[in-house]
């Protein structure tokens, strides 16, 4: 755990350079703006530690690398977030010496992520061996606006001398994973071009031929007039650069403006990116720095209308839920429904993929409350659109008759997991996007999604359940055997209770849908029916049929649900009276000794208890939170918030607000000691949730938005913007009561402490607690 | 399954040359001194598909590739049998043209393996592009006598022209294993040398540094004469030859002899390589070829006499039997306690590492019993000398006190397998380690070898079970969690039977041995006790605490075990009724779905009462077999000899005689088209157990070697020797009875159907049925 980030409400603030601490650094400064970002590398040379990273949403590379055991039904391969082509890179050589923070003495530094306008700054003032003492300003961003589009503004200002500089802007193409093995590059070279200002590379992807197009163009002030400069192209393989040399006089500031395009052939025909390029480059360098960073600032100002959460009396609470909130928002903005959410976002390369269940069980409910509904939508039909893609997925495994198993991680349908025990046999996700569809639907109300896409895929993944159990002869019960649940310190275990209590709310649901879209839209009903060749008298039978006798373990005993047969047998030990050295149990324990523990690595009966609210009465949900939570290591960023709402409903208030610390400051004060890796972009949507449906209570029952809220106690208010269906409300909670201020056109009855209060348009009213 | 290869008592035959087969052939036809082997490569070029394949007992490189989701514990590398210099290069170029039996018209082909004398024999006629006729033989060995030497007579007559041969023989350590990821290479030049009629090459393997020097010399013999030739080195990187040029006339023979050597660093300090493979190459050419062929013949006839088996009436039997002892007694020879049975022998890179639980619980039966005593005893040395390597393995995953597990495959006695659920769950092979200790003694009567080796191992085995136990409050029994079984087809089961009761046996074979030393060397026993911390009351006390209170799956309904928790929950099919086209399993079915699926992969349960033959009545052993072979794929080579030796004692001989089948001809008739991968070693023991433990019934127990033979339908006798204690028997089962005759040089008093024999020295006896 780091301690070095400074509090402050709207950035993020580092003084001082600690090479030690750079490449976290470089994590938490992260910038994007779902179609492309980059770690927060220095534009100058550095040839201290650095995990460089820029990233195209979209654009992998399936390794193939091939270990000694493969499994058949594995994937071909393992989809790898790219690191693309370095388009911020600006060397600067001052009389002959390279500008490098590692190679002198770094006199001052500053790095802020101003994020309400959402842009990266960095002040320092470093000596060169020579003892020239130079000050650099860099102020960079993604477009929100024009979004193939970033811009910086990087300022150099001699404080003890005059001299001469050299100026190379430059694309870096030649680029590596840090993860990749042997050493093995994933671009191949397919042009480039240096012309005056400009400096275009186009480069493709090995195997995937994704072929992305960087392209730049450059200016350059002194004394705030424009210079003209006579640029020299440097064309080297995946390279391309322009060097200039100016005079820089003591005192006197020299800026250089770079603007930046990436586009690719996602979006693209391959023969039209330099064209593309070059008119996103045209349109962004017309408009000049100083009009873009404004538009990204009232950009952003609209999306914090829309999202922000606002807490009074804790500067670092504050400034941590502000920093998740500005990360999702910066990682997918639902305007392409090709993407997705990936764990790392833009900030980091580990985990291949760039989709999990993280999305549909975590990420959905933030972008339900804080974006337009097209937001979810988009995530919906990301999946609906790779129906075809799990079928295949499921078939491969040997199911049939349309059964579909979505993947574990995927970037484009297709499998990209190769773990046994997760691919095969993690499938409770399957159960999550199936749920998605569900929730997506009790917040908006959009019944008709069913009808276009939903019911489709709910029937194959009811199909797949139907499939994935067997009869048991010993048990005269179905039963599942062979799962992995979302507590991953167990594997292949027999009658999960969480998966097998979502596979047979999927069918139940599945056939509730059906009956849905029969009624509403019985001709599309029909068709579609017809193409899934769907015999609706069997297969819903035999749904029926599992739903009525479907085997849960449980334990009458400790009055709980058993998380899978067998847990009793294993040594049950309470977290809190494990050693701390041996925490985390994943960097210290074995795997079997692990999975023989009784340690639950995340909610897994619990998330049943979370996803499934109103089906179990609150004793219920005491016996099994009291048995559970004292067992659970909460060793993945996705545990804490189950818990933290958890706790809120059995008014366990000191629980929730120590579950909520675990994540909300996760990045920011490096808890796990892993952000320079990248950040934990999806549990960051937990951290979210504990806020708004923790502490705020916030669900949806009988189409009513409802709040059961309580203050923590060190905090003197907070208070968030929440969309609901077509209302905008601003809830606050105080200590003595909850105020919401309806901010839309139309009246909405919300439901706070179990009542119900009618705000009229534009009014707000105070519920006392 | 294919069946190419000519019946033939004491010789593989091939005709006739199809390149497709000639993968599979370079596997059946390798040659092997327990020192150093290789496939049945060309000396001459070959442009077709092969697998290039040369090995050097105990060499191996450390595979690092990073995949995406290591696992604490996990070990450091993934030992690989490395692909060595190929020293049987001789390549041939006639009137400018290379003979490449892939570029020429083959005439005729035939290849034999001489497995009575050991050598390799190759006859060909080819038609090179230009019209001329080249008849070819080939011959060569690995030395058995000279075991750093092979040696190879090749000769060329040309057919139907005279013309001039460029002769060049090479060593070539530019090679790469078929299985290296990138292509990445594993040997690095240290040194060269050509001169005359010598060469020499000197690499090093990176990662471990292993050196081997290969050498070799070569003569040229022209109508029966020694001709002089003027060789002109060759030397490139990882590479070195001798050219010269001869008169070929037409009918008449041109012979190169090549003596080869392999010497390594594991016997001689680096620097003494270069001198020490001189020495060899000098001794074994001042021998000659014939003589050293001699040689090889005789030491072979020694090992037929100690093992061979002899079957009337079934010549393909014939060879298939000897086909398997062959191959093992060229794999391992007892001499090196620094070696063991590499599944794969020297006949391919599938599989790292040498060491398997194969040795313990199928080879160690056939050495014990065709073997000097001193052969089996270093098996078991290998283990005692990795002790401290399989303590420090347990402590990795979390055990201590001197707690042993023994990895699951190691070269060195390090853990080199990375899958979870065997490198950390696989862990009966532990016990297999235990059992043989016992089944040597049981065998040899070698009780001394629990006071200077044995304890040990057997008392770190038991700390490492008393551990592995937990207990079950819900049970109140002792249980073990989290273990995979002999059957792979489960994985990270609870209370796998098999395992368990290994387990408990275990600790209690370390008290009787601990109870044996104490009485027998006190002084000894003391200070190993006090080496090893052991407190006797404590640990011994619980050891039988665990005995006395272990939980056993069994259903009482079926009188069977079961092979684990749960197992009558899933689906029970028999093999018979599965459809053929998804066979074998592993190839057609996804993993879980295996797993899930109620089919066995080798025996399991079974295994059980193969190990404790003494402790289950037959009754039990037939409900048992009832109930588990039905549900038995033997998608494990190692599977059919448990089934056939338990269908033995069950009296089902067909039962019998089929499951011995599938293993005699198992590589012989690619059964499972992989032959070409190399051999199936390891399971070669489990055919000799068939038909000496199967069907002869042979077992040892209170000291007795005891038969209850039956003789297969098919055959009209089959005769084994075998060597038990101070003497050797041969024993012949014919249909009305069993011929021992004692060869050695006292009396012996046997048991054949359940009757005792005393058969005097010289003597024979005849029981009748």
């Amino acid at each position: 755990m780091k301690n070095y980030i400074q509090a402050d409400e709207w950035n993020i603030i580092e003084e001082g350079f600690d090479p030690h601490l750079n490449k976290i650094s470089e994590s938490i400064f992260s910038l994007g703006n779902g179609h492309m970002g980059q770690r927060a590398n220095f534009e100058e040379a550095y040839s201290g530690e650095t995990l460089q990273g820029n990233y195209v949403a979209g654009v992998y590379y399936p390794d193939k690398t091939r270990v000694g055991w493969w499994k058949n039904g594995y994937p071909e391969y393992f989809a790898k977030v790219l690191n693309a082509a370095n388009w911020i890179g600006i060397d600067i050589v001052i009389d002959g010496i390279q500008l490098d923070l590692s190679q002198c003495k770094v006199i001052s530094f500053k790095r802020v992520l101003n994020m309400q306008q959402g842009y990266l700054e960095r002040f320092f003032v470093a000596e060169l061996s020579n003892g020239n003492q130079v000050s650099v300003a860099a102020k960079r961003f993604c477009s929100i606006v024009d979004e193939e589009a970033g811009a910086i503004r990087y300022s150099i200002t001699p404080l003890n001398f005059s001299g001469e500089v050299k100026i190379m802007p430059f694309i870096d193409g030649d680029v590596s994973n840090y993860d990749a093995n042997y050493d093995e590059k994933f671009w191949d070279h397919v042009d480039q071009q240096a012309a005056g200002l400009d400096t275009y590379l186009m480069l493709e992807t090995r195997k995937t031929n994704f072929v992305v197009c960087t392209g730049s163009r450059f200016a350059v002030h002194q004394n705030g007039q424009l210079v003209a400069v006579e640029a020299q192209p440097i064309l080297k393989d995946k390279y391309v650069a322009s060097v200039f040399t100016l005079n820089l006089v003591q005192g006197q500031e020299t800026v250089i403006y770079k603007y930046a395009a990436n586009v690719s052939s996602q979006n693209y025909a391959p023969e039209d990116l330099p064209g593309a390029c070059k008119a996103v480059i045209d349109r962004v360098a017309a408009k000049g720095f100083e009009t873009m960073l404004q538009e990204q600032a009232d950009a952003w100002q609209k999306k914090w209308d829309e999202s922000d959460i606002v807490i009074e009396g804790d500067v670092s609470a504050q400034q941590g839920i502000r920093f998740n909130i500005f990360q999702l928002s910066q990682t997918y903005t639902g305007k392409d429904a090709r993407l997705n959410i990936g764990p790392k976002g833009f900030t980091g390369e580990k985990y291949g993929g760039s989709t999990y269940w993280d999305t549909e069980a975590y990420c959905v409910p933030f972008y339900l409350a804080t974006a337009p509904q097209q937001v979810t939508k988009n995530l919906l039909v990301y999946r609906y659109n790779q129906l075809g893609k799990a079928i295949e997925n499921a078939t491969k495994l040997g199911f049939n008759k349309g059964a579909a198993l979505y993947p574990m991680v995927t970037m484009n349908g297709e499998e990209c997991h190769n773990e046994w025990e997760i691919t095969f046999e993690e499938i409770h996700r399957n159960g999550a996007i199936a749920y998605a569809i569900f929730n997506y639907i009790r917040y908006t109300g959009d019944q008709d999604y069913l009808v276009d896409y939903g019911l489709e895929v709910l029937i194959g993944i009811a199909r797949f359940w139907k499939q994935r159990v067997n009869w048991s002869n010993a048990k005269k019960q179905y039963v599942m055997l062979g799962v992995t649940g979302p507590n991953e310190y167990e594997n292949n275990i027999n009658n999960n209770w969480y998966t097998s209590t979502l596979a047979t709310w999927c069918m139940g649901y599945a056939i509730e849908a059906l009956n849905y879209v029969k009624a509403q839209a019985a001709d599309k009903c029909q068709a579609l029916l017809g193409r899934l060749n769907f015999n609706e008298a069997d297969e819903t039978g035999a749904w029926q049929h599992i739903i009525d006798n479907m085997y849960y373990a449980e334990d009458k005993e400790h009055g709980i649900y058993l998380q899978q047969d067998g847990f009793l047998d294993k040594e049950i030990i309470h977290v809190k009276d494990l050693d701390p050295s041996q925490r985390p149990l994943n960097q210290k324990w074995s795997w079997d000794r692990i999975l023989r523990s009784c340690f639950i690595k995340q909610a897994d009966v619990l998330q049943g208890f979370y996803f499934f609210r109103d089906q179990y009465d609150i004793d219920t949900l005491r016996r099994n939170y009291n048995f559970y939570e004292p067992l659970t290591v909460h060793e993945s960023s996705l545990s804490p918030c189950i818990h933290a709402i958890l706790a809120s409903r059995l008014d366990l208030a000191d629980d929730a607000y120590n579950f909520y610390l675990r994540t909300s400051r996760l990045d920011l004060d490096d808890y796990n000691n892993d952000t320079e890796d990248g950040l934990h972009i999806t549990s960051m949507a937990g951290t979210w949730m504990s806020v708004v449906e923790g502490f705020a209570g916030m669900h949806v029952q009988d189409d009513t938005l409802k709040f059961e809220p309580f203050l923590p106690a060190k905090w003197k208010s907070f208070s968030f913007n929440v969309g609901f269906r077509k209302n905008t409300l601003n809830v606050k909670i105080v200590a003595d009561g909850v105020r919401i201020t309806n901010l839309s056109g139309s009246a909405l009855s919300v439901n706070v402490f179990d009542k119900p209060v009618l705000i009229e348009a534009g009014a707000e009213a105070f519920v006392v607690r």
